[in-house]
């Protein structure tokens, strides 16, 4: 059941091995976060947006992280203009769609992404992944609507049609590429409390892609080991505050020995 | 005196209950620390600024904040664009005058949004607020020039000036509708220390709007709850960094008894 | 050896009495961190990046600090009209080029500022700072690539043509003003795990330069306490997000005298 426990944890090792160049075009909110999740990682962030610079970013780096939150249209054509590189060169791009399904100009920008350029993951709650396909959902900001087992079935008919992997997290999170869908346990009840847990798992993803070509088992070991410090942070947390402190010092300081034996990936 | 103890309590209650979207255009140094202050007390906070999305999440929203930090003339547009369309629908909008009177461009867009939008509440420091009706007053920075005490009747007339409710924050805070004065103790000396305390109090007076109709009541109750955690975190906090952890935790664990017990809202 | 130990415990004083106002046009990464950092060490933070309205924070401030992590082209316009000012009124400026070396626009910026602006200090890694002199150099992300001991020659020579102070920031610190080089020790091996770390030791040399007019002993001096801080907060973090806080309690409760007792700068 948790055959990818050996690879989650080959994952992590490889990672704080080669300290991957992770390019973020993200939002002002996270910006920090998700840096020092990915440091915590072992990787190597960049954040750049610069419409004259973000080619030379995307050739430096290993993968490239876009995310839709504080959104305005010329990030989204920088985006678009960094994505495409990405694609040319065959670096590995995920998708975080921040709200979309609230506004127009956050699920446009996302169907743009994801038409316009090869998005290896998308990773989303439920309401914003099943926004990408229907028209007319609402999302209460970006908080779930849906749970993850109501969506994934739909989830699953959704990543054929976009011809990506859809990770679709919440108390489980489910990964589906279409034909084959993981559901990944772990986490913890304060996560939702924090801002930029969701863009830090995103952000992880990246990272897990630049050594795992699967984006399937990439995406899942890499929420696996979110998850996990997340469980390690809850457990000595005295609320949300703290919880980020230890999640930082959780991604840091477990050992992939420690993530493999507490991996829990099993089939969807 | 602290009749409003029991207000207070009923208000956080309600937040927790209904977890109001609140709809920030703030500066890029809080972002972070204000949307984790907001979903700690339990509300949802959204963060847009794009022109053409702000009206959408103003229809999405129980209220809205503006924030003058790290301002620019094209952040000021779209908050008044935001702006004007949340006092058609009649949402709370808070206003935070950072750095107000210490450049026209502060003091200009601060005047700009307060004659052109319904503002139910504006809060600051002392010479932030003063700034608002004084020409040729200057700051230092962002931070106060002048006591709360030497500021109440001031705040008073320019209350009744301005049509709004004021919160003066300070070791005292002062909450004025021009006919009513409330004065609320409670905090911290290391608070100051912190970027962002100040933004995350008119944050969380944004997310007290949405539960109670009355803006002096609601600001003086969000930030006797903000000043009770504030007690909480410093009783604990070995300096400035600890004591943001303590914050967080302390908003968030805080129940709606103790709030009650510990508040301290008195007549002006 | 140490001779400068009074110095920096001097210049500590003089910041918690005098409050500086610090101008920051920075990077949204770590434009709360930075905030933070300074406000632990006892100045006075102020974020501002409006074209109409940096010439008059430079006015109101007491030191000028440009960092160009997240840069755009109007920012760098923006950077160079507050340079430009600053060095009108003979206020230092102090330059981080993030990721200089990297692409064209970082290197192109950091020339430009540095030929247009009377610019104090520079602070930056190894690769960096060397990228201000050598075409064709190429940095992975923001990492070195060079160590401090092979850079100071390099350095000592550069500082000269570039006619600045240069901090080149790592395991150990070297200083040069071409004329005198100083090596600082300190620090802790968490903190390339904590993003913003190299940025905040960029903004307190920014305050140090309002209480010491040489640059060599003010950015010496800065590093040092911060390498104290440093080593305070890796005595009792358990990975990188407990460090971050430590880090920011140490700033803020580390005396003059124990800075003195603790401060190790030596001759290049």
């Amino acid at each position: 059941m948790f055959a990818l426990a050996g690879k989650a944890a080959e994952n992590l090792r490889k990672i704080r091995a080669d300290k991957p160049l992770i390019h973020n075009i993200t939002n002002f909110v996270v910006m920090n976060t998700t840096a020092n999740v990915l440091l915590a990682c072992g990787a190597s962030p960049i954040m750049a947006h610069a419409d004259n610079e973000v080619e030379e970013m995307v050739d430096l780096a290993g993968a490239l992280v876009l995310n839709l939150g504080t959104l305005t249209d010329d990030w989204v054509t920088t985006m678009i203009k960094a994505g495409r590189r990405a694609s040319d060169l065959g670096k590995p791009i995920v998708l975080d769609p921040v709200g979309a399904g609230a506004t127009p100009l956050r699920t446009n920008a996302a169907r743009a992404i994801l038409f316009q350029t090869w998005v290896s993951v998308v990773r989303g709650n439920a309401s914003e992944i099943l926004s990408l396909a229907q028209q007319g959902s609402t999302t209460k900001g970006v908080d779930a609507i849906h749970t993850v087992t109501d969506a994934a079935e739909e989830a699953c008919k959704l990543a054929r049609e976009l011809g990506t992997t859809l990770a679709v997290t919440g108390p489980t999170d489910l990964v589906t590429d279409g034909r084959r869908t993981l559901m990944v346990e772990g986490g913890h009840p304060l996560m939702p409390y924090v801002t930029g847990t969701g863009c830090s798992a995103t952000a992880l993803i990246g990272a897990f892609l630049t050594v795992d070509k699967d984006p399937l088992t990439a995406a899942a070991t890499a929420l696996a080991y979110f998850g996990i410090a997340g469980e390690t942070a809850g457990a000595r947390a005295e609320g949300p505050g703290s919880f980020l402190i230890h999640l930082l010092d959780a991604l840091y300081t477990l050992s992939p020995e420690e993530v493999e034996a507490r991996c829990r990936i099993g089939k969807g």
